[in-house]
């Protein structure tokens, strides 16, 4: 039985930067949430779908680190679900060069029988039909239920999208997702009316400018490590939210308290992801660079108050 | 003798937000300043040039706050520096409709004798030439000496910029300036080169997006306090520079340990400027609001750390 169940895309990526280009590389949503989360050593599944063209090794690159794969179906005679971006030269911004949905386009999720109890659910950003199609195979209520969206949703799948958010615990996005989902510019603001919406937990990403964890009046922050150089920030947010939920999953506690270490493991882990192309970093990753940068996040944002 | 001295422009703004529009009110960089490490119970004065049309009231409203005004000159037949100004709707830039210089023109700034001793100076943004004209009229060095700059004297007076940079411990600019000041985008590496300028503390401001504090290898993180309402942004760089200074002033303790909980001091304060058109906010402050508010500051940022 798996602790926790990811639900998101496996992929083949294409990325160009400032830095280099790649081909066809490992991707997706649920691979770098599971890259991620693995480095909390809990137990984790994958639902998702690829195609004949995708290599065996790269199931062995995520079994190795305790990811199990049983749940991702393979289509033999189709093809898997393909990215190309080209970033620019601030990084902060990107133009998608090709969206090939492949075998992605007629998913329909079925989660394996050993993975239907999970205790933390991850439903990272796809269409919120087939989130809402996994949280339909689960009879018994996961803890705590993150979802990651996107902006395509919100203009293409409204209806869908509110009928899933109404079931989760915690929803991640970016700020002007968090701007588009709710109306409002303040992201205190925005919080407040996503709230109404279903999540207790709004989690509003801001790239490098760190990010921000609401639940009712309190707000924790969460910086991004100030690095020397970011070379693909490709699947930071995945990386994030893989860091946030890994942590949760481990530590079996869903109180705000231990959410705000939640989301300094997750960018902890974002700050590692953005060092080399696609996963690369991430496969490498060992238990000691993890503790040591936390120390780094203390350094960055821990001082002395003094109240008179 | 003044602990604190503050150079920069006392100005007329007219400003506009999508929330209303002021006539001339009071405004400039060390109005803000000096308003802010008021805070701080500091003695400060201010070296200015203001015209005949500048209020006396002004002055008292300056006076009242301990803030000395003998260094502000009058030139009874020319008119205050004027600045108008239009924020966009998401209140993240703007458009300067109007800037006449007026008597800032031909300022020739001139530190009254009991202020030519202070601890510390703060160099509001100004021409660099006037900057480092009461630099060279202080024959003691300050305890701390912090200049603030911006981009049009990048453009227009590199060299003199580079010979008054060259004589300070910390410099407070922008992420664009940064990067401007520099030639790198990594504000990391901007602020490793800048260091080589003279500086040995760098402060990039980000808005609201908070403030990293860098010294040698090391970093910190001060973020802005996230805000239901942001109304007028005007001054919220100076107000942040002047709880700084004000901060390091009142603990004379010039340590990197302190610079932290300077810049903490900072971005409380500028939390409250933005909460009102102009000064008004500053003007009333009370201790105990920026005390309670600090305490929002700490359970934004603090968290305990796990290392295993």
């Amino acid at each position: 039985m798996s602790k926790l169940l990811i639900v998101g895309t496996v992929a083949f990526d294409a990325i160009e930067t400032p830095f280099g280009k790649t081909d066809k590389i490992l991707g997706g949503a649920a691979t770098y949430i599971s890259l991620s989360a693995s480095q909390f050593g809990v137990e984790s599944g994958i639902v998702s779908v690829v195609g004949g063209d995708f290599p065996k090794e790269y199931f062995k690159k995520l079994n190795a680190k305790n990811i199990n794969t049983d749940g991702i179906e393979v289509v033999e005679d189709g093809k898997t679900f393909f990215w190309k971006g080209k970033y620019h030269n601030d990084l902060n911004s990107r133009d998608t060069l090709i969206t090939d949905l492949n075998v992605l386009a007629d998913f329909n999720p079925i989660v394996p029988k050993k993975f239907s109890q999970p205790e933390f659910l991850m439903l990272g950003n796809l269409h919120p039909a087939v989130q809402m199609a996994v949280i339909n195979q689960i009879p018994v209520r996961p803890k705590l239920v993150v979802l990651d969206t996107m902006n395509f949703w919100m203009d293409n799948t409204w209806n869908q999208l509110m009928e899933v958010i109404a079931k989760i615990d915690v929803i991640t996005i970016n700020d002007e997702e968090a701007r588009q989902l709710s109306g409002e510019y303040s992201l205190v603001k925005a919080a407040q009316k996503i709230y109404k919406m279903g999540p207790k937990y709004v989690v509003i990403k801001k790239g490098e400018h760190g990010a921000l964890l609401f639940h009712e009046d309190n707000v924790f922050f969460a910086p991004a490590l100030p690095l020397e150089e970011v070379f693909d920030p490709t699947g930071a947010g995945d990386t994030f939210a893989g860091g946030f939920i890994g942590h949760m999953a481990k530590t079996e506690d869903i109180s705000f308290e231990n959410m705000k270490r939640g989301v300094i493991a997750g960018s902890n882990l974002a700050s590692f992801c953005v060092e080399k192309f696609g996963t690369e970093r991430m496969e490498n990753l060992t238990h000691n660079e993890i503790q040591e940068r936390l120390l780094q996040f203390k350094l960055l944002t821990q001082f002395d108050i003094e109240l008179g």
